[in-house]
């Protein structure tokens, strides 16, 4: 599949779109998903475009998946959870609805799994676990 | 949690147990779920002990996900599929139930991931769909 620019996580990425972001250098941006599976339901995205894991430059791999760890032990000191899943759906056919690779990090378990982007969550509550979150980082 | 170097995994890496392997290096090593949650369901696992993705080395982190993609790239391939979820479990509360990290290569959708680790799968037909996956690696 061909890169389209214009996907949601894109226009996040050039800031035409407003996200609750957690974490953000150069290369990776952690952000909550606004339609959350759990509470502290959070993204890390690369900056750069590429669909899914397939076409996603090996090294872009490594460091994402070095912040996605980095999120993950945040949000287990922030939250106090202790179970977190990680999933990440290469293609429409996988259930991926944003067509910029996204790493989700749900605190969940995985037979309580709600359905993928089914609705919007609480945004002031969303907001609160970011903060949480971003604390956890910062200590 | 304390790494238990008698799990299931780290008695397959060990040799001590069989799997049925589709790639294997100094580091990493991928074999077939024998409970698949859909045809051609895959493991990759660090060969480095390591319960989850919070306890797993950075530098781990970054060498198994990079075999990861070119695990999936090779499923997408051989078995033709035009879907993969990527999904690992951190905790026995996200339902974790080996307490070695593995990422699961799961060619289905998201919306029909069949009972994590329900039930055993048809081993002549695993074994067949591994063949596969090594001869797309190889080729």
């Amino acid at each position: 599949m061909a890169y389209d620019d214009q996907n949601i996580f894109a226009r996040i990425l050039r800031g035409e779109l407003p996200a609750i972001k957690v974490y953000e250098d150069d290369q990776v941006l952690a952000f909550m998903d606004i339609m959350p599976q759990a509470e502290g339901h959070t993204l890390v995205i690369p900056k750069t475009p590429a669909v899914n894991l397939l076409d996603l430059p090996a090294e872009t791999a490594a460091y994402t998946i070095q912040v996605t760890q980095k999120i993950a032990r945040a949000m287990e000191q922030a939250l106090g959870v202790d179970g977190i899943i990680l999933m990440q759906l290469s293609g429409a056919a996988a259930g991926q609805t944003v067509p910029h690779i996204h790493f989700h990090l749900i605190p969940t378990n995985v037979h309580q799994l709600g359905k993928h982007a089914a609705q919007m969550g609480d945004q002031e509550k969303i907001k609160a676990q970011a903060e949480k979150i971003k604390a956890a980082l910062e200590s």
